[in-house]
C-alpha cells in the first residue's frame, strides 16, 4: 500500500529567514523527518504549495482536492474518492528542534494506514472525523464538535 | 478509549551519566515526549523496568505480559487478551535530540487506536504483525519475515 | 570579576507564536543558555528591552549606554568608560535548538574575560573593535572595515 | 592569528551506535559545530585521536604535547612553548542536541585569541591556569584549587 503525501508548507516548514529575522518558506524538510523517523515505508511526496495555512483560500483547497483525487494510491472503483486522507501538521516548525511535527507525522501515518476510507484529521495524538473537529483559535487546540 | 503506556527503558530513556561518561537509566521521558507532541489523549503510563533491551530476559518478557493482562483498558470480554498491542522502540535515545523516538511514538499511538485487536510491532512508520518480523542485528532494520 | 549581561531580545529570544504564526518576544532565555554551558561564572543578568534589533532605536542605544555606564562591575576609575563591554547576537533563535547563540556567547564571555577595556563586537567566534566592524546586509556577516 | 584545534575524541565526539546500543566514536563533530557557531576564522584542525579522555595515557598526553610543540601557529622563538594553548571539553556529546560543548568551544576561542601566552583550561565560561584547577570527580566541575 504506497502513501503519497501533499506538501503545503504551513507551520511544518517555516524558516527563520537569518537577513531580514522573519519566517519564510525555502523548501519541505519531509525528506529529513521521514529519514529522521526512519521511515521504511513506501512514501510519495509532491509539493503542491508552500504557504501559511492562515493564507489558504478555496483555490489553494480545490488545488488539493484535485490532487487527492488524481493520486493513483489506493483509488479503488468509481469516481468517487475511495482513498483514506489524513491530515496533520504543527504547532511548531520542524527547524526549531522541539516541534510536535515529527510526532504528528508519526500518527498520521499510523492512521492513514489503519483506517477504513475517509478524511481525517491527526493532532494531539488523535484521529478526528474531517467534518467533526474544530480548531480552537485562543488555545491552538483541535477539538471534537 | 483510553491507551496504557508500558515503560521498559530501552533506548528511548537511555540518557548520558555526566560523571562516569556511560549511558543509563535514570526515569522515563514518556510525559515530556507526549507533551512535545501536545498529545491529548487518555493515557496511563505505568514503568515496569528501566533495562536495555537487550538484557531483557524472560522473566521480564513475562512481567510484560502480565502486566498487558492485567491492564482494564480494552478488556472485553473472557479470558483471553482481547486488546490491541503495539511494541514500539527507537534507535537513538530521545534525549539526543534528533531521535526516531518521537516519531515512532506517534505512529504507535495512530496504529494502537485504529488496528483490530493483536499483538504488533511500529517502526520505520510500518506496522508489522509480532510474528512476521524481525530485527536485522547487522542493520538495526526491521523486517518482515 | 563579575560579569553583567544586558538583554535586549534580538534573535536570541525570538519565539514561535503557536496561535499567530509570528515570531514574538515572550522574555530571555539567557539563564536557560547558561545552564546548557554550565556557565559557573559570576554573572548579573538585567533584561532592558526586548526588541528586534532591525527596530532599535537611538534612545534604545542611550539607554543601552546609560546601563553600561551605572554598572558597577569593572568600574574602574574616573568617569569614563572604563569597561570591557562585548556585544553579541545570534543569527538563528536559541529556541529553534540549531542556534549560534550558545557558541557566540560563550565566545563574548571568553572575550569579555580577557581583553583590554574597550567596546567590542563578537561575532563568527572573531571579535571586533566596535568601530571597525559593519554587518553584510546582503550575507549577515560581520565584516572588518 | 591562527588556530589551530586538536582534536582527542571526548565527550565532544561519542556517538551513539544503533546496532550496539553502546557509545562509540566516529569521527570529529568540529567542522559542524564551527559551522553551526557561524566561525569564520583561520582555523586548523587536526586529530590526534578518537578516544574516551577517561582511557587517555600518558603516551597520549605526550602525543598531544608534541603535537602542539610542533605547531606552526603562535610559535615566536625559541625551543620554549610560546604559544597560548586553551584545553576544552564537554558535558554531554555534541550529538545529544543539549551539549555544552557548543558553549565551550566559542568560550575557548574567545580566551585563546585573547589570553597570554600559557596554558589554560576553559569550562564554566570561565578560564583556569592549568596548574591551578582540578576536575571534581563526584560532580562533575572545574574547581580552581
Amino acid at each position: 500500500m504506497a502513501t503519497r503525501i501533499f506538501i503545503t508548507g504551513g507551520t511544518f516548514d517555516k524558516e527563520y529567514n537569518e537577513i531580514t529575522g522573519k519566517l519564510f518558506f525555502k523548501g519541505t524538510h519531509m525528506r529529513e523527518i521521514l529519514e529522521l523517523g526512519r521511515a521504511r515505508i513506501d512514501i510519495n511526496i509532491r509539493t503542491l504549495m508552500m504557504i501559511d495555512s492562515l493564507d489558504m483560500t478555496n483555490d489553494d483547497r480545490q488545488l488539493i482536492l484535485d490532487n487527492c483525487k488524481q493520486a493513483e494510491e489506493d483509488l479503488l472503483a468509481s469516481g468517487n474518492l475511495e482513498k483514506t486522507i489524513v491530515l496533520t501538521g504543527a504547532m511548531i516548525p520542524f527547524k526549531f528542534g522541539s516541534s510536535d511535527g515529527l510526532f504528528n507525522l508519526g500518527a498520521a501515518l499510523g492512521f492513514v494506514q489503519s483506517l477504513p476510507q475517509g478524511v481525517y484529521i491527526a493532532m494531539h495524538g488523535r484521529c478526528f472525523d474531517h467534518d467533526k473537529v474544530q480548531k480552537n483559535k485562543k488555545t491552538g487546540v483541535f477539538e471534537e464538535i
